[in-house]
């Protein structure tokens, strides 16, 4: 399946719901179109059921909380796991306030998540880990960044993906790598927000968490470091991303 | 008038208010401006009435339903209609959740829409006509598609710009086709709702309500098709429908 | 100071929070990220404090203002004044509704900004002028444009940047001007605020107000004429807008 799960992305459009943030939801939704995937995004608890059960994966993206979204946080984790639907969370920016830390928390304890994805600092204010950091970047802590993977999958019995210059994939068990990364990827607004729904669409495709995290990387890597090619602007390199996205093939990622 | 449309609407600019889903009101309001219009947004019911009394037009644009939007929604229908400003609504996937059934029939039972624009399974979830789709993409029903949006024409008494491969314009007596669509257009995310405030903003210029979504429909699929020249990808299919919405003539579109 | 600030910005990534509106969000993350800045945004008061203290700059747009968001900008106008952070206020279409006077009075009464920038009209709504314009646009009225600035910063104490086709910049005793406005950079949707935020990014970098103002309105008109070069359409110009921001240098800007 590993090796072509692109083509089947491409075939059957896995609806892929997220809830997104309000800042990238539009570069989500044009990231997954791209690859081939059925975008859906609400923030409405009175439909979180209906969407669930429509879409094959769920993203919750915590990068513009308010005490209104707790709600529709809640109902669709709830309704994914009781539609065994898989489930992604993307704690933007988890460590940078009380109030993401609390709502990333209790999302965590109540619900079961497939992936979380994050950056190092995100990963390990999860893990309860003190990083360097400052909690909104990704941080230039020195620490393990495999074991601080392993002990945030093991903390929420999940598969972590920490993006960074190497990714990090790990279930506590299995754990695979990825260092395609670029500097642009780094920089540019919604990157993270864009491989977090794309690993949800692969895991709507059926695609094991480990295989979607590492798949996810590969593809969202690929796409941006073969962007980089012949610009050096933010303008034409999103351009080219969204172009890359579009064309790449299973064997790209090889 | 038919034939100078466009170049009145990048002469007088005019105002064109959409109450924007959070994902595609960044691409609405770059199309409109892109053609000419002036676009503005809100969702706060507190300047419905200064705002509708300012625009020449209004479009109602239902792709992130909640609650509290509820209360905007309804708030500038009741301005429009009082108003006597054009009124278009968008019923983005509302056949996909009972919400937003709902919320689309409350509108359409409590206020008179000047055009509604919606692909085949919106329409006909408005239509009450069991339907191939699943309510979220276009759906692949084999029904007649005239038929279709004449139903719903007839029901809600107003102008239905039925989009797809083929898009059908009626009121239920007058009917016109367009048959420019392209691939890239249907699954780009937004398209849709890019085409539900061009219209308003062609009702907003004076244009008749088929003419308008005739004339929408073809504006919207011309720079769509054009935009495909000499690109394979997303990115810079955006960013050639933007240059070609800039650049079009009335006589591109006879 | 004057002659490093870019550099300084790309090499120390002031963290810059703005309170957007929700439909130039993106752009305004996208072009402080490609100035080397460091964008966060939010929308709720329960971690105003924890962003405004981690900021070294705040904006203020009211593009998209809603009852629920009066209670998070006066959080962090509040939070802003009281850690001495540097605010910018971007009072969008401040004149078109009576919701908006009020809630940019409100603000403007009870908390102190380092900057107010606005078009002409949002200016001269502010500063209880009446003015020629219709209050979303920015207007043709044919008063002193240093009158009108100088009249606003000495009600607020505080510095104007009334951007247009010639950019003043005022506390009410120094004075400047920028005149390198483009017709596209007018048009664009979003060109306003993003230079509201790099105001603010410059001022977290440390710069004085009126310099701050100057060189955002320099570096904005200067990315957005030289974005001009070769294209006719909107989206060609976008995506060359972003690449100039990404690569302009403070050389570029003497």
């Amino acid at each position: 399946m590993d090796n072509h799960l692109i083509t089947a992305v491409r075939q059957n459009h896995p609806i892929t719901f997220t809830v997104a943030n309000t800042v990238t939801s539009g570069k989500v939704a044009d990231a997954l179109s791209a690859i081939g995937a059925s975008p859906i995004m609400s923030t409405a608890p009175e439909e979180a059921a209906d969407l669930v059960a429509a879409a094959h994966a769920v993203t919750l993206n915590i990068g513009t909380p308010t005490a209104e979204l707790c709600k529709e946080l809640t109902a669709v984790a709830a309704a994914a796991n009781r539609l065994h639907k898989p489930l992604v969370l993307d704690p933007v920016a988890c460590g940078a306030t009380a109030f993401r830390q609390q709502i990333n928390h209790d999302l965590l304890t109540s619900h079961q998540f497939t992936v979380i994805r994050g950056n190092a600092g995100e990963i390990a204010s999860l893990a309860g880990v003190d990083w360097d950091g400052h909690g909104i970047d990704a941080g230039s802590g020195d620490g393990d960044l495999v074991t601080l993977a392993e002990r945030c999958a093991s903390r929420y019995q999940t598969t972590v993906v920490l993006s960074g210059p190497v990714d990090v994939i790990t279930n506590g068990q299995a754990t695979r790598h990825n260092d395609r990364g670029t500097e642009r990827l780094a920089t540019n607004v919604g990157s993270g927000d864009i491989l977090s729904s794309i690993i949800a669409a692969l895991l709507g495709q059926g695609a094991d968490p480990v295989t979607a995290g590492w798949l996810g990387c590969r593809l969202v890597t690929t796409a941006g470091k073969n962007a980089t090619k012949g610009t050096n602007g933010l303008g034409s390199w999103q351009e080219h991303f969204l172009d890359e996205l579009t064309m790449i093939t299973d064997e790209d990622l090889a």
